[in-house]
């Protein structure tokens, strides 16, 4: 791993793919197995998925903006992003992590334009301001272009998260803003104590899910590391019905484990923007409007003597009186309450739920 | 205060009054202003009201119950009351407390029927058993009809509670059981302190706001210690009219300041029911089935890793995860949650919609 700045010399063609094919069940109530995350509303009028896309808009042009998910999701899509071209929705077989997606996503617009050089974010982040992302994004792009290498957006970490990978940085790569390095190393989610060890150095990073890289080159490295997804998406690919029984008989794998962190030339971009991953409803105190007492509410919420609550109203009133920590979620047909420090855990709901037979919740 | 056991002479009718003009705002959301508690179901198909009526049948013919609240509650009276004849509804024309009141009250039976006795029940109240109950108020009228006296039922404390008046008890005054013994002393809701006090000396009981009196002697109370209650009732009664503007110009007093405290023969029975004043929804612990692990519920509740809860579902599911001690309540348009410990302050909810000008979920 590790990457040197060299001469690139190509007129690649920008594109984005957007991953929509998430099932996390841990916005219940309003995320359901049919409609996850990506399709809520969870800032503003437009879903995450429409805000994702929205966000590409100046970056690359509308006609090369790819949205990859499973069938199940196709007419979700078609109804929140209705001037997506049909031939724009990469319509993944099977779910098997991000690296046959990723590797799918890579060979269909290989085919079309084979020195096309492609973004990925998945469709469920929160990121602002548009014009910082925009200047990394195009930083990332000019360094996946002309050095070849796999390139990945870290965030600077602002306390010792263990919900997320981290990636030690080497050297840095060019001049100016933001920064490049070389990516020197990708480690799991860690404990806290690891974590804070890693704050304390001041070399890591956290690894946010997105990337940019050519084509060709992820195509190579996925030829390299992991042939079997090679093939797969080759044999998709390749015909007009589309063979999946390569691809369905793949094991899951994310793009981070089959590729990043074997790959020799990595770079990674010190992201500049505000990132939130939105990972479960606690994330909303981050972004929805709070009261001087650290309350997070989104419609018609009555918090009296609370602190640091976040709360969801869907239409009827919620009032609270007294409670701290707390994450308060109402929606047509169920509520939720929960702490703040055990947001992880709404998957438990749903766990309970499918177990007892309860399926209209889900 | 105090009474001794002599030889009373009469073949008294009993009557039962219902009080159902109480406006409390601690149940909110489903208490609202026109629809207080006693016209909740909080226990079983019935509203409160529905059930303290039923509770009487058997203890008194019913065209002998009668009713007592202002004229904002007439509808709903009739409504969960559609057999109750219409001369036994009595209307307040004002709320001035319960002392004028249970004046209105005798004095309307007392014009029908002079040698009535009559018990008084708040509606809002859950008792049980069924049995205990009618032999406990049996009890009280026979003590109230030969003695003269005033009687009221005492509860035996299960903890220190602060939010009930208790009644010091003197000399037993009849043999068997319920015991009944003179009332010594009413103190007004002590502190934790002196609760716990009471509690040590073993001859403190609740004061449960229920009481049996010959209509004749409360009336020559009232004009003994509130002779302008009496002139007011006496002035509403006696015409057809109902000439109402001494009684709106009475100060509100409650029965047991205006006569308890101060008359000199008062009873109290031992009560040997089970008895909630259902004074919050932290009452609702004691009413609705709970879990092993205390958490009681009302409707589709999930309850996963909690302790000590209450939940009152209202056709939406209702999810907790890991939440200790609070009160969450579901209505068709709000939905409540607060600390069981601070369950009183519900009314700050209230408060806070009424200032804030939102007066459609008052």
């Amino acid at each position: 791993m590790g990457a040197r700045v060299g001469r690139g010399s190509d007129a690649a063609q920008r594109y984005a793919v957007v991953m929509a094919g998430g099932v996390g069940s841990r916005f219940w109530p309003h995320s359901r197995r049919r409609r996850p995350k990506q399709f809520l509303n969870v800032q503003g009028d437009d879903s995450l998925l429409e805000a994702t896309v929205r966000r590409l808009r100046g970056l690359v042009p509308d006609e090369r903006i790819l949205v990859v998910a499973g069938p199940e999701f196709t007419p979700l899509i078609r109804d929140h992003l209705p001037s997506l071209p049909p031939e724009n929705l990469i319509v993944e077989p099977a779910a098997r992590g991000t690296a046959p997606c990723l590797g799918l996503a890579a060979r269909v617009i290989e085919r079309r334009d084979p020195r096309a050089v492609m973004a990925v974010f998945p469709a469920d982040h929160v990121i602002q301001p548009l014009s910082t992302f925009h200047r990394t994004v195009g930083a990332a792009f000019a360094v996946a272009e002309r050095e070849r290498c796999l390139v990945t957006f870290g965030i600077a970490p602002t306390g010792p998260a263990t919900g997320f990978g981290y990636i030690e940085v080497g050297a840095e790569l060019r001049r100016g803003r933001p920064k490049v390095f070389a990516a020197m190393r990708f480690v799991e989610k860690p404990d806290v104590a690891t974590a804070k060890r890693y704050l304390g150095t001041g070399r890591y990073l956290w690894n946010s899910g997105m990337f940019v890289w050519r084509v060709d080159v992820l195509r190579e490295a996925l030829e390299r590391y992991e042939p079997a997804i090679a093939r797969a998406v080759d044999a998709l690919t390749a015909t007009s019905d589309g063979r999946s029984r390569l691809f369905e008989e793949l094991r899951s794998v994310s793009i981070d484990v089959a590729v990043m962190e074997r790959a020799e030339r990595v770079a990674v971009v010190a992201s500049e923007f505000e990132w939130n991953d939105v990972g479960s409803w606690a994330a909303m105190e981050a972004i929805w409007p709070r009261d001087g007492h650290g309350n997070a509410a989104r419609g018609p919420v009555l918090q009296i003597d609370c602190r640091n609550t976040v709360a969801s109203a869907d239409g009827r009133l919620i009032a609270m009186v007294g409670v701290e920590d707390l994450i308060v979620v109402d929606s047509p047909d169920a509520i939720l309450i929960c702490p703040k420090d055990r947001a992880e855990e709404v998957r438990r709901v749903v766990d309970a739920l499918a177990k007892g037979g309860d399926g209209k919740y889900l």
